[in-house]
This record gives C-alpha cells, structure tokens and sequence, in this order.
C-alpha cells in the first residue's frame, strides 16, 4: 500500500485543477453523460431543474469515473500487482471496468446482501469477487489483508484525492453543460453516501459557479454527513440502521470528504423510503431513466420540497441505476 | 385542410436536404438524444451496437421532431386554427408538445383503450382529447370531421413529406454522432408501425452512409412492411391481431411511407411478445432506460438474431419510452 492509503488523514484535498486533469484522462473512456430536463418535474417543483443522469455513466454509475482516474495514476508495476475494493456494488463495478481497461487485475470485496444485479455485473466485468457480511465483518479489514497478501493496491471508495477528481468530472461536465445552454443553477442537489461524488461536484461547481449552494441528500437512518455539517464534526450512523439505499450505507462521513465538504456545501436533506419510490417512479415516468434507491435521493428531497427549488435554476444528480428488477417492480408506485 | 392532406398520393418524398432543414427548424427545439452504448449488449450479440434512445426525447418518443417540423411550418393564420391529429399516444403527446411550444390549439383523436400514461400525458400537455374504439371506429373520419368543422389542420401520424423529414433527424443526428466517434454502422434496425420513422431515418442514413441496410422491425401481427417489402406492393394486417406493441399498430403501410421504404429498405423483421420483453430488461440492466414495448422492438430483433449483428456496428433505434408502470412490471423479466 501506498502512503497515500495508510495515512488517509494527511491527504490533501483535490483542487479544481485536479478535477480539469481527470477529466482529460477520462476523455474517450467515460460517458458524457447529458444533461435532461422535464417539463412536468419542473411544473412538480416550480424550479427548472436539470439533472445529469450519471445512471448512462459506464457501469451504470458515476463510480467508474473515480476508479479510472484512480487506476491511470498507477504505475506499470502498481498495475501488474492488481487492484483491491470494497464496495456494496457500484464502487465495485466501477473499478473492475476501469481495472480491466487498464489491465490491471481486480478483487473486489463486496456484503453478502448486495443486490444480485450488483454482484453479477462485477464478475462479469472480470473481477474476482470475494463476500462478507455487512454487519459483523469489517471489509476495509478483509481488503487489506488481502491487498497485503498480494502486494495490490486498494482503491478505496470515496476517501482519496483522485477518486474524489474523479467523481469531480460529473461536476466539471454539468457546469459546462449549463453554461452551453446559457443557464447558471443557483443549487445542486447531489446523493451523498461516503460523500466522494458531492466532494469532487463541489469542487468543481463552486470554482464553476460561485454563490452555488450544494446540499447533500442522504437516506433516512444514514443522515451521517447532515448531521456532521450541522455539529461541525464527523457523526456516525446507528449500526442497527437499515435502507433500501444500498448505495448510501456507508457507516460515517470520510476523513478527507468531510474536510471538503464542510468547506464546501451549504447543508444537508434526508428522504424517506416513501419518498425515494415517488423519485424512482417520477423518473421512471417523465425521464425514461432507471434510477436506484440511492441514485434517485436528490430528486426524492427536490419533489418532497425538503430543498426549496421555487422560482430557482437547480441541477440534480442521478447517481446510478444498478438495481433488481424485484427492487424496482416493488418501488414503482 | 391543404391539398397535401387531402391527396397523400401526390405528396412527394422528403429528401435528404429537406432533413437537414428540418433539423435547423428543432435546434433547440428538440432533445439532441445521445448515442449509447454497452458492453453487455455488444458481447450478447457479437456485434457493435450504438442506441439511438428516443425515449429521452421530449415526451419520451421520436415524434415531437416531426409534429414540429409540420406545424412550424404552418401559417399565422392556419395555426390559430389549431391541429388535429390521431394518435394511440406517442404522436398525440408530440403534436400536442409541438402545438403548445407554436401556440397552436390541439385536438387528439386517441383510442379509449390507449396506455393511460399517453391519455394522461397528452391532457397534462394542453391538448383536448377525444377517445374512439380502436377496433370499431375509424379515427381519419373523427380527425377529418373534426377538423373540417373548425378549419383546423391534420397533422398525419406518418403519411406526410414534413412529418417525415422531421422524424428523419433521429437518423441525420446518429449519423453525426456516429461520424464524431469515428464509427461507421453497415446496419440499422428501425421500429415501425406505419413507417414514418424509418423512412426518414433512412433517407438520412442513405445518403449519410451509402450501401447501409435499414431493416424494419415489427411485432407480430403488425407486420405489414415486412410483407408489403417482400411482396412489392403494400399488405394489410389482419383486423383481429393484437399486441403489446401499442405505438405499432397502423393496419398498413402508409402510401407515402412505403413508396420511400419499398426504394430504401434491406427488408423487415418480425419480432413476439417475449422477445421485446427481453429487450426491455435488457435495456432496464444494460442501458438504464425505460423503453415501451414498441419501442424495444429493434432491440429485440437484434437480441433474438433476426438479422445477424455479428462481427458489424449497428445503429438501433430506441424509439419511446410511455409505458404504464403495470405493463413495464410485466414485461421485465
């Protein structure tokens, strides 16, 4: 492991020219994801709201984006030795993409529990996948042991410099995006789990377009980063806490993401289950696009009004869309 | 009504040039969809495949390009008027998109059995809607009826040179696409119901990328230019079929439609029930988008191997998304 890895508490955070860097190495790797509206989301809100679909983004999540960016920095040794994660699912499948181009071999540790669709899509993009139990078992301890073993490399899931650039460029292109179409969003609301995507977003959106407020919105039960902004330090979620936001679990806000994100965003929303089903459904209906639980929060907290988008320009991200068809049969309302 | 819609039989091709002013006219307009893609997809048929995914056109179809490019080309006077079109839906919620944007009145005649999310959308849209039984009475004598009484002007679902050309920008945009990314599809697999859309798509391909093979494909029951393109002259479907692919149910083809489709075609694929709901999961897992049953027709023929993709880039047109949330949960498999 590299020092970068061991001592994630002396990592610096990514500048705005971090993010301009990795989205040159992404370019012709990653999707340019568009930039869609609807009509009747707007009238819904009384905003006009555009949302980037990172749900069309390789691996069906914006997470291949930090994984490349990540795995193009290392070396040709670094590459051979392979690449170790551990990821409920889209973490997982955004390395194992990324590995694969890159031709490094990848092992990923992901619970037990992850959604089927998850678990296949990492094997077969190629990974080796090795599972544990979300609960009782550590997975940063498994993949280290393991990284160890094999003298491979973690790409962790939000808590480095260049995952966090790499999620970074999601930002970068809807800023571009928006100021293509002569729109300037005055909000952005942005999924937050471990809190990489709204950390790299951020970054890039308020060099982009100073005065924007960047709310992250989390599922009830894993509010971790609303609670952390408004009590100034890192809050941990309930162990018992459960969702159907599966993307979202992580257990406390990163070291390096908070440090970011307490600089950078202007607060917090938290969503229901309820909630999410009328996003997935609303998405579904008037954007075509298949959302996940966790994908579909900042929507959620835009149509339940928890951020009030009245009269204002706002971007939503859709952060991915890797769910079962059970899952998404039981959510469509 | 103009001469043009009264006598479709005179009314002239639309060629490549009148595609690309028909592009000029939706700038800004119309959703410039993106070219998708997937590794699952492409390993699934051997082939390289690159979607066209007019679900996230605006009203979730193909058909706001040519309602537009009709009615932007009326008059002042002919537009206080208002339109009057027929439609099971996706045509209905086009024009009556396009109508509103040109303040244009809209009258639709739509089946009283048409998915409730193409009633609902083109009511919330602006339009009045009158309902008819599919299987008893004829929608041209309402529209045409309708229309006389109040001076207002039809625009035809597909048998007309503006209506065409508009849809034909699907075609020219993928072509654009296509030439940025340095590829060069030697295929194309085009939904078709009365064939609107596939006449304009391959006018533009053609003259685009000669020697490229457009195939029609239709659902079973439906597959009347199939039959009309093998026979050379124009085949009825038997009154009695049903299908799930309800944007696809014209009883033949248009005059207009198959004396472009008969010039330009390779020939027709026919696809069932259970092939396109395997491509709507297909297009649920690999694509994260929501495509209606007629819409994933192309897809399925190029899962199922009615026209053999291996080895070849291949365009496929996605071309709507409006489907009840009941129907989508039976379909995904």
């Amino acid at each position: 492991m590299t020092t970068e890895q061991t001592a994630s508490g002396t990592l610096v955070a990514p500048t705005f020219d971090d993010v301009v860097a990795a989205a040159r190495r992404l370019r012709g790797q990653a999707v340019v994801t568009p930039l869609l509206r609807s009509d009747a989301i707007d009238a819904a809100c009384g905003g006009r709201l555009f949302f980037k679909p990172e749900v069309l983004q390789r691996t069906g999540s914006f997470k291949f984006r930090g994984a490349f960016n990540r795995i193009s920095q290392l070396s040709e040794d670094e590459r051979k030795r392979g690449v170790v994660a551990y990821s409920s699912g889209n973490h997982a499948q955004g390395v194992a993409a990324a590995a694969c181009q890159l031709g490094a071999p990848a092992l990923i540790v992901m619970p037990e529990d992850a959604p089927r669709a998850k678990l296949e899509g990492t094997r077969n993009l190629g990974a080796d996948v090795v599972t544990y139990d979300r609960y009782t078992q550590s997975r940063e301890a498994i993949a280290e042991s393991i990284a160890a073993e094999r003298g491979a490399i973690i790409v962790p899931p939000f808590d480095h410099p260049a995952v966090i650039a790499g999620q970074g460029t999601a930002g970068l292109e809807a800023a571009n995006q928006c100021a293509a179409l002569g729109v300037e969003p005055s909000v952005a609301l942005v999924p937050c789990g471990g809190g990489g995507l709204i950390a790299g977003v951020a970054t890039a959106l308020t060099a982009r377009l100073p005065g924007i407020q960047v709310y992250a919105v989390e599922p009830a039960g894993f509010d971790d980063t609303t609670r952390s902004l408004a009590a100034g330090e890192r809050q941990e979620n309930d162990p018992g806490a459960r969702s159907v936001c599966d993307a979202l679990l992580a257990p406390k806000p990163g070291d390096l993401t908070f440090s970011i994100n307490r600089r950078l965003l202007a607060g917090g929303a938290v969503v229901d289950e309820t909630e999410v089903a009328t996003a997935m459904t609303a998405a579904f209906r008037h954007l075509k696009l298949v959302v996940e639980p966790g994908g579909a929060v900042a929507l959620a907290a835009a149509l339940a009004g928890k951020v009030d988008l009245a009269g204002r320009t706002a971007l939503i991200v859709l952060s991915g869309g890797n769910v079962d068809t059970e899952t998404y049969r039981r959510m469509l309302g």
